[in-house]
């Protein structure tokens, strides 16, 4: 389960400043998604300053192996793991949110490819818990953001036979989320639209 | 915001096991609360296998300070950072469940010290949007586990005048969790009875 990230673009050790948002999750994506991901987290900001609904990041998961304790807790030696679940769950007027942030640079299509069967399987116990389930897909290349059901993805996930979902597909089914200066990127204006306001 | 542990019950290094199941968190609270911690994590298993309700752990958030790529992506210098959030949180029936265990070996009382004023918003925050906020209370010295609500806690928290609540207090105001083995900790049968069931 060690998740080696591929180093190609990166020196063999790179120093982060302790105050950095350089976030873990960023060394395996390099610098794709990361001002994505910094603008969901800054969305989730904005609606709870508002009261609007809580969203919460989960930390990426570390194994710890080894902790020197002689200067405090300093650990020594650690490896990234899969997140099992999604990066984003949160509650809305009492009703349990759960989704997953991607992006890709591509123009066709979505890849699926970096979608775990471990998230899968966590989005569909989800659904069938009556969570509020999706995905935010970004095509960089386009600047487009959309809003897409989870049951959708699972679908084309299951089916097997394809790796990716057609952009085209992914525009009809869908939701373009608005982008902004305040808030980033506003998801919960679909969710309020589809689910009803509190 | 670096949390040093206490170190004086550990050697100066430790080394862990890879395929250990002794995670991050347990280095701060030594032995005391693991059991009770695995009791919760296999009885949130057994939820899900059963499909009663889906409930996930908040990875310990670490902030990575240093990695080395020549071997894969290894950790080499990082630190522990406080929860923010609960350790718990997930869906029951369409709705947000939000929640934090903590055991002590206290006779008397719980005491609030090792609740953090982040952890007393985001419960505010999540009975703000109409989640379910709880807390999980373990006297292990009379090996009794119980239910208590946190808009509760946050009370006897902001009240500021006791820095712990009362034994016979949380006797009165929460529900007695049943031990068993299996489920270990049947805490939803309070959210049942207390919400309503599926």
């Amino acid at each position: 389960m060690i998740n080696y990230a591929n180093g190609k673009n990166f020196q063999k050790t790179i120093k982060i400043p302790a105050k950095s948002s350089v976030k873990p999750k960023s060394f395996s994506h390099g610098n794709r998604g990361m001002a994505f991901e910094s603008d969901i987290n800054e969305t989730n900001e904005y609606y709870k300053n508002r009261g609007l609904c809580l969203v919460t990041k989960r930390p990426t998961p570390i194994n710890v192996v080894e902790v020197d304790y002689s200067r405090g807790a300093i650990i020594k030696n650690a490896y990234f793991e899969k997140q099992s679940t999604t990066d984003y769950n949160g509650v809305y007027n009492g009703r349990y949110l759960d989704f997953e942030a991607k992006s890709t640079r591509k123009k066709t299509s979505f890849p699926l490819a970096n979608i775990s069967r471990h998230q899968i399987e966590h989005l569909k116990n989800v659904i069938k818990h009556k969570g509020i389930a999706f995905f935010i897909i970004e095509f960089s290349t386009f600047d487009e953001v959309y809003y897409l059901n989870a049951q959708y993805v699972i679908n084309y996930y299951e089916k097997g036979e394809r790796k990716s979902i057609p952009y085209d597909a992914v525009k009809e089914h869908g939701k373009r989320i608005k982008k902004a200066y305040i808030p980033r990127l506003d998801y919960l204006a679909i969710i309020q639209e589809l689910y009803g306001k509190s």
